[in-house]
């Protein structure tokens, strides 16, 4: 399982090309939320998400036979653009298994990074786990899954190291760090890396109303699902349950779940466009609407509020920019 | 006049809500331009631009007594929230002088960050430098010029310092490094702090059409001024000409001058948004338009860009994002 020594290998094989974001804020914010409110901006991580990262740390963590053989993901998001450009600057191939009616920017994007695309028909009669198990079979890929893989963990926790030493030179002890929770790689991975380097913050979920397995499996302490799979706009942070590695972290670690509406999504993406110059994705601003419209259930003079991903388009963004005042 | 140690000093006085902003890069990008981009995200600065710097710098560098009267500054755009940001940190008064039509959010924004502001009417009875000098002499206010004053050429060019050490950490010796131009401080600060830590980087000036005057100056050898004062939407570079301290500057250090258009700009801040998750103003991507649509004007394998600020709001943003494909 990850600990703090796969973590911090992770971060000691990352090339400059995985960049240390930095923590933002503005008065303004902090002015609405009723607090200081320090943004980790990872939506300024190469291919616009923290998925990088963990795509990175497993591919590097192949043993150099096996990694030459090339790696497979299935993913029509941020995963497929992490896993696609790490894989090419390992010099490495890379098959992602998408979905056909995946949005047309983000197939082509996948592809431009130098990953070979292989589509399949949701409806049709053969899952994506099948043809992906048929293709990585045929040539020796490696899976990398987008959240329960231990090196997949241990790269995401690097944002952690990165949180515990911002907020030391800032002189914070102790902050609540909200986290957009899906599969919980993520926050799983910065629960981890905190609980070494900075145990006075305490890691919590967003999530979007309807999608949030997280809150509720932190509150029931069993692993709870998603009713719907689809229907709101965070479509980075849909998953239906955590991981079988991530939900045990979580449940040790975590404290309550936040949960937000598709509204307050866009309105978190529109004050990060006007006070913080950021281009937030629904799902990547989930948890900066947690820390403006749910005040009332932190507490504390300071939260830390990780900005997941930024791969959002024109239409949706317009969606954003009608919430500005 | 402004030198090295000026400038040094000028960082030594920084607190830690100056920013030391990332080099970011898209491989998206560096195929528009043919070479490989690299994007100081200057926008992402505290107030949304560089003008900070350079407000920090001057109102540091008072005498204490000086600066505890207060400080008085002309601006309707990214100076007039750099200086009251700025004089409120250091706890000292601020009057902004700012023209009675300047947008209400601008306005807003200038007194939300606590200076007091002083509007006047551009087709009045009285200049703004009556009106100022008379408040001034007054209450004893120190003027913060936006670029011409040693000190805050000094704090514009602690972004030099930055980049040279951001290009030494990539190994890189020689680019050219493009500037959003206006009155010259961001650009002369610049060049002066390259001058002695990277000397094979060579700064050129990015400008919109009709609006060249720094590009007509480098060219002429001596000062040249823009015909019109408005009619661009690059808004935070228009100033008439450069000023008396800046232009000798860059007549000495700066290669051949930019000149981009107005939807060049837009295109520019809509790559931004999709490629990089940044919000720029028209005014703060000319510099990106520059090294996008004017390749075959640039030399070498590297280019760097200045995307020098942010302040821009829905309206303008929702014409760059219809330039998106």
């Amino acid at each position: 399982m990850t600990s703090l020594s796969l973590i911090e290998a992770a971060r000691s094989r990352f090339p400059a090309e995985v960049r240390r974001t930095p923590l933002l804020s503005s008065p303004f914010i902090d002015e609405i939320a009723g607090r200081r409110v320090l943004v980790k901006a990872e939506c300024l991580q190469h291919t616009g998400s923290f998925k990088f990262r963990g795509a990175w740390s497993a591919i590097s963590a192949l043993p150099e036979v096996q990694r030459a053989s090339g790696v497979l993901a299935f993913s029509s998001g941020n995963h497929a653009q992490g896993v696609a450009a790490a894989a090419a600057m390992h010099g490495v191939p890379a098959v992602i298994i998408m979905p056909a009616d995946a949005p047309a920017l983000k197939i082509a994007n996948t592809r431009a990074y130098g990953a070979e695309v292989v589509l399949y028909d949701r409806g049709g009669n053969r899952s994506r786990e099948e043809i992906g198990l048929e293709i990585s079979t045929a040539r020796n890929l490696s899976l990398v899954h987008p959240f329960d893989d231990p090196q997949v963990i241990a790269g995401q926790g690097t944002v952690g190291l990165e949180i515990a030493e911002q907020v030391a030179e800032l002189g914070l002890t102790t902050a609540d760090v909200i986290v957009n929770c899906s599969g919980g790689g993520l926050t799983s991975g910065i629960a981890l890396a905190l609980e070494a380097k900075a145990p006075g913050l305490r890691v919590r979920t967003a999530e979007p109303e309807g999608f949030d397995d997280a809150a509720r499996s932190v509150a029931s302490g069993k692993r709870e699902r998603n009713l719907k799979l689809t229907g709101s706009i965070c479509d980075a942070i849909l998953s239906p349950e955590l991981g079988q590695n991530t939900f045990p972290v979580i449940k040790r670690l975590c404290g309550p779940g936040l949960v937000v509406s598709d509204e307050e999504a866009l309105s978190a993406m529109a004050e990060a466009f006007t006070r913080l110059k950021l281009v937030l994705e629904p799902g990547g601003a989930a948890s900066l609407a947690a820390a403006l419209y749910r005040a009332d259930e932190i507490e504390g003079d300071t939260v830390i509020v990780v900005a997941s991903g930024g791969n959002t388009d024109a239409a949706m963004f317009s969606r954003a920019l009608a919430k500005t005042v």
